[in-house]
């Protein structure tokens, strides 16, 4: 049984955190974060499909294929993106600063970086973060941790859970960052993950992966997808169960729906931070012949401009969600086709409906407002979270200059 | 060589149209359009691709499968999409209604709407409508038949070349409607193009393809398909040249290059009349490996909402295009990738560069803007257009209330 509790990302044993002002945030506030595990943890992450990578990516991709990792330093206000040979060699430096300041190998690290793309690192501030990180690393630092790693974030985004693991109680936690490329050069969604389980590298990567498909993989603002996105998990096995090392069975269910939750927590929070949002809004496909039809119409509908702002608009718009839903790429029949906005059916058999004109206004109304479209063809449903598109999406991302 | 003409759709020999108010737009102004070539001729056309297909399209379909039509009949104010059975039989009887008036078979005339989604076409107020623009057919009806298409659109439409082919001269002429799935329930994008070349039904279809790739497929407002979308030319043979059976040779390339440059004309003022656009966008990728890979990029940039507003915005935000080129699919690299906007370089091996200020934010007022890509890792090219996203945008589209 999966029980919400507080602590952010240090509540599960054996890790500890820090957040630290380095100046390289224009704003001033913190920047620089460090959460590091007492002893080396099993390491997965899901990195970005940006064939555009930029060099904390590629140094922590190295980390992570080793399987161990004992920290993670992070830094917002600058992306290192774009940099070139330079950004590698500072990405590098990055995790050579923070395994020495805390004793560990260079290859136990896992970089990140935040914010303005195609600038450098300020090497020099970061060194200074980094010290002053390491040496205030405490079970209290999970807060300053996440104020460290947002930008334009208008809140923290943070969610933790208790479960067991063959009767032993095990916690799992997560902190994420992001609300869209808001600002015109900025690098968005980081996520990072702890938990005392005890798993193998390689489960622990294919749990990561069905958690993401389902959560952050889920979710779009607007279909950008950044240079710098990444989930990292650390599992430092020190809540003492009997280590999961089979992808199948009933610890591995149970530690893939505490996962899986924790990054669902973390998405939903994302998207109700997207740029401009007035709405939430949950949109289910299901009757598709596959999965992957299923998730491809969904994901067609929650991208589309023409949908979102619909919804702004809190109009019942159904002709653009069938449209969308027309040139997903996904099997559909019109005549199959049937769609129902906030609990009211408003097109059966590819057809509007009568419907009752209030009850449809007051469903629109609502902030957060489920779409289903029921495909008629087989048994596969998948669902996604997006927000919609208002003035102030344009206003935040036109106003802001380079 | 190709000359720019006067004279709208029925500049080409042969050729007759009409537009009359048949009181099916709410406007009251001109609805339903008739265009008639006086022998039957070559016909070819290119459909939505979107799934979800109007009963129209599927008329229209079975008609062009068998090469040879007399007539186009089109009305506005609806789309007879999502209209079920009744909507085939709506269709069927539209198509009949103008054959009978027209004294042809009901299998050679091409039937195309556009307007609300999910309304059932006014049969009575059709009928009548039909029949008037038969009797009115005329050289001098194109004007009102051009703007019997329209709907949202904010100006009229049109283009036509005169070209020789084999010495004999030709003429080509094309209209087109269409800003964008403006309004919630508006089916895009018509457009219908005569020529008094001869061709064959199959070269005219292989000509067809060939320039809606590079075309009406090279545009984005939102990225959205409408269930309507059609694009339709009809071939009388009355200029009196050799015949062109053959998709090679001299003649053949000569009347490709001229309805590509019809239909590309036709194209970009759709894209002028995108809704909200302050900017007319020309995004070329050059140095891909493959065509494919170069139109994929191109179109990522194009439809990529925060690289719109970037330029609603005037901002020079090379993060964002870069980024947008990354998630493509295309194969890229980041070193080799060059980026100038305006014509000046913001980006060369994947880096900023440093640009003259000003010369940038002039480059970037301008109404008309130019960005080219180089991924630098092959020979093939492509250019696509599109527009700003702007507050107008979103006030469009979220304020009209179904």
């Amino acid at each position: 049984m999966l029980m919400k509790i507080d602590g952010g990302i240090t509540a599960p044993a054996g890790f500890t955190a820090a957040g630290v002002k380095a100046g390289i945030k224009k704003s001033g506030k913190e920047d620089v974060a460090i959460i590091y595990s007492s002893v080396p943890a099993a390491v997965a992450a899901v990195f970005t499909a940006n064939k555009i990578v930029a060099a904390p990516v590629i140094v922590s991709r190295r980390v992570v294929d080793k399987g161990r990792a004992c920290a993670i330093v992070v830094n917002s206000g600058c992306a290192n993106s774009c940099t070139g040979q330079q950004g590698l060699i500072d990405a590098q430096s990055m995790a050579h600063m923070t395994a020495s300041a805390l004793n560990i190998k260079d290859c136990e690290v896992v970089v990140a970086s935040t914010g303005v793309i195609g600038m450098s690192l300020p090497m020099g501030k970061l060194a200074e973060g980094i010290k002053k990180a390491a040496a205030n690393l405490s079970v209290d630092g999970h807060q300053a941790a996440l104020e460290a790693i947002m930008t334009t974030d208008t809140f923290p985004k943070s969610s933790a859970y208790r479960f067991t693991l063959g009767g032993v109680p095990v916690k799992i936690a997560g902190i994420a960052k992001g609300a869209g490329m808001i600002h015109p050069n900025m690098a968005t969604m980081l996520s990072f993950l702890t938990t005392d389980a005890a798993i193998s590298p390689a489960i622990l990567k294919q749990a990561l992966k069905q958690a993401v498909e389902v959560s952050f993989n889920a979710i779009t603002i607007d279909g950008d997808t950044s240079t710098n996105d990444t989930v990292c998990v650390l599992a430092n096995g020190q809540a003492g169960n009997a280590p999961i090392d089979s992808g199948q069975g009933e610890d591995y269910q149970a530690f893939v729906d505490a996962l899986t939750a924790t990054c669902t927590d973390l998405a939903k929070l994302v998207v109700r931070d997207g740029e401009g949002a007035t709405k939430f809004l949950e949109i289910t496909v299901k009757g598709a012949v596959s999965l992957g039809d299923a998730k491809t119409a969904a994901m067609a509908v929650a991208k589309s401009p023409l949908v979102k702002t619909a919804f702004f608009g809190q109009d019942p718009n159904w002709g653009r969600i069938i449209c969308a839903i027309g040139y997903s790429g996904a099997q559909v029949v019109t005549d199959k086709t049937s769609l129902t906005i906030g609990g009211i059916t408003t097109v059966r058999g590819g057809q509007g409906c009568e419907v009752d004109a209030p009850s449809l206004k007051a469903a629109m109304a609502a902030k957060d407002i489920a779409v289903t479209v029921d495909l008629g063809l087989g048994p596969a449903a998948a669902t996604v979270w997006t927000c919609d598109f208002s003035y102030d999406y344009v206003k935040i991302n036109a106003e802001y200059t380079t």
